[in-house]
């Protein structure tokens, strides 16, 4: 059995056995397969598919192509949320702490922003002190205490996965259902929890742009979690917008603390309180999802959340007065206003562009080792729906260098869709599968 | 213009411009594109196809990655002949002389065997003396005085086709008729002569298995010439069975000598003419095809075409002698026979099985850099459409190494089809196309 016939035979269409997969995933991973034929793969698969059963096959290859987390000295059912990345999307920071403060044990390893995403590594770094590097041990008993750790991805979960994303993003084969949630689930199954809820993003500024194509990967995901004993609840959820409405490391902190103290947006509220809500529930600690919801509300009113996220912060080295004092994130010297030419009504606001822009503001990165300013995003003071005059500040963008904050504005107003007449809002969530 | 958006517009089944199929062979000319995201791109094609305008485009640019031969010191219409590559196919050798013979200048460059297919260099090595690099003005000099040289190539003619050439070979993007048109098109346009005739092969030996997309193939090149000022024509014809019956470097040799004495195999003696005639008629020299084959057969009958490869031979440092006394051939030290199991009649033989075999006898090649036989290889007793006895030998394997050639023998046999019933043997020419 070689790479070419591997390779061969998934050109031709044909169904890759256990053997084979696994063939692929080591030497994938001890760097014994060429990345040309790798590539040449992953467009075969792109164009010829991976049936259901090489899906799960190539995801436990890829779990085990590294260490699987052992997280069995934490007290409960541990639970953890994953997004398949959006713009302005803070709700790990609300919901994670939501359904702590209920009791669920989540002990959450989290990436870094790429491209026009963001990551809630960069956004916790943030906040002054922070650490998002522990020890396992120091990691786990911060979870048994607080119910509560985020983390980054330590070094050696899933390095397949690793390789392979690496050649997708450069290959064009980024996008095939398959590929995306294996790659996901096994990660995921690598991190050692017992239940996940994921956010599977769905619109112009997601992977999947249709909700047919959404559902179908958390179909497929819900699938392999099960498939690997894993309760496993998917949500489809909007991301033709931006969730809530700041775009930017510390801008999201601000907003995840203005939501937990109930002043937030409604839409990352809702989000957030549906997410905590199946987290709850996922965790056993609610009889239903609707049972979930109306404990997350609880914990979202009484403070608790709040409290929670002080608790994290804290736990993990940094200032939690920044709940109070949002002068003690890192400050942006400059902002440019991005006004309204005409009068009209916000029809839409393309979230990948907003992305890019706060991309652009030095918020994000364009490759892995770019330095990210954390003071820089864009904050929207107009969304979908509402009506605008000419002159009207649609928006507002943040950052510290002057050319870079000229480009970020226009690339965010060439985001906005300004029209004569009202649009009715799309769902923000659009199915729950279980 | 990346190499990423050339590599999503193909994926998407989009049509490249003339600047992206630049950029792209640019790119692999002068190694600025890594190797993974060529061969995702090829793939790409394998399954989106490029159209005719693109083809052209690519072998153009191809055809210019390199040097461009300039043969304009030579007098004359130069034809070149061109073989997609088959088993057992010595066809240069005798169809040049004959052409050359009938005043055609031939100014060929060759390549080496590599797999199951063998290469005219390789062979001519097998002739005492005979040198295969000459330099410009020495091969120039040759053409001019004797019609005819036969040269390996020439380090840096169109160096993108080595390249993507090598990537397709490991990552089974090699059977795409516009991959394979322009690879054989930018050689031929930059190896400078004025008109071709190619030999498409067609069958279990050869990449294209079935006429229709020999055909196809043919057409391709045949337009691709064209569209570049250069009289093309291209035959299509059978590589179910080896040609002739001597599949190995000395062992084919042998047998041009036979054939240019009149006492060839039929079918290698056949297609030789025939190939010789388009030659002559696209060199100018006959005002048909059907004159060039009858001047053909006239240098065949009359000894023309045996005194100029003695010519051909002499010119290249090579001993003439050996047109007279096979002893001067290397000699192979042992020879295994296949024999018959039953009585039957020869139904079939696998030319691509053959040619295996021949390589594993020790007269091919696995890998470039592999050392080769030059005694070696296969000689059929029984061809398509013989009665056999059991116990009839079938074939007779040679070389060096008893080990090779036992395996050598068992995979001889099996490319033996023998059943109860003679059966029609398959047209030699399937079509021309001019």
């Amino acid at each position: 059995m070689t790479m070419y016939d591997i390779l061969l035979k998934k050109r031709e269409g044909g169904t890759l056995s256990k053997e084979e997969i696994g063939c692929f995933v080591k030497g994938c991973t001890d760097g014994s397969i060429p990345d040309y034929q790798i590539s040449a793969f992953l467009m075969a698969v792109f164009f010829k598919g991976l049936s259901r059963e090489e899906t799960f096959l190539l995801t436990e290859a890829m779990m085990h192509s590294g260490d699987v987390v052992d997280l069995s000295s934490i007290a409960g059912v541990k639970v953890d949320k994953h997004s398949t990345g959006g713009v302005g999307d803070k709700t790990t920071l609300i919901a994670g702490p939501l359904a702590a403060a209920c009791g669920v044990p989540v002990a959450k390893m989290s990436g870094r922003g790429l491209g026009f995403t963001g990551g809630t590594v960069d956004k916790m770094e943030s906040i002054p002190g922070m650490r998002t590097s522990l020890e396992a041990d120091e990691f786990i008993a911060l979870v048994n205490r607080v119910k509560l750790a985020v983390i980054g991805q330590t070094g050696h979960i899933a390095p397949a996965d690793k390789k392979l994303y690496a050649l997708r993003d450069v290959t064009a084969t980024v996008d095939n259902l398959s590929l995306i949630a294996a790659s996901v689930m096994s990660k995921k199954l690598a991190s050692g929890s017992d239940a996940f809820v994921l956010d599977v993003k769905c619109g112009s500024g997601a992977f999947m742009e249709t909700v047919e194509d959404a559902k179908a990967l958390g179909e497929l995901m819900v699938e392999i979690g099960a498939a690997n004993g894993k309760k496993t609840i998917a949500l489809v959820t909007n991301m033709d917008r931006p969730l809530g409405r700041g775009v930017g490391n510390s801008i999201e902190v601000m907003e995840v603390i203005d939501t937990l103290k109930g002043a937030g947006p409604a839409d990352i509220t809702e989000l957030s309180l549906q997410l905590a809500s199946y987290m709850i529930y996922a965790g056993g600690l609610a009889a239903s999802p609707e049972a979930g919801y109306a404990a997350a509300q609880r914990a979202l009113r009484g403070g608790a959340g709040l409290a929670k996220l002080r608790e994290l912060i804290a736990g993990q080295g940094g200032n939690p007065a920044v709940t109070d004092d949002f002068s003690l994130f890192p400050r942006a010297a400059l902002s440019v206003s991005v006004c309204a030419d005409a009068d009209g009504c916000v029809g839409g606001i393309a979230a990948r562009d907003i992305g890019v822009a706060s991309r652009r503001s030095g918020a994000g990165r364009e490759t892995k080792d770019d330095v990210i300013d954390l003071s820089a995003g864009v904050i929207l003071h107009k969304t979908v729906g509402d009506a605008v005059k000419a002159g009207d500040t649609l928006a507002v963008v943040r950052g510290n260098d002057a050319e870079k904050l000229h480009d970020a504005a226009a690339v965010a107003k060439a985001a906005f869709r300004i029209g004569p007449e009202r649009t009715a809002p799309a769902p923000l969530i659009y199915a729950v599968i279980a």
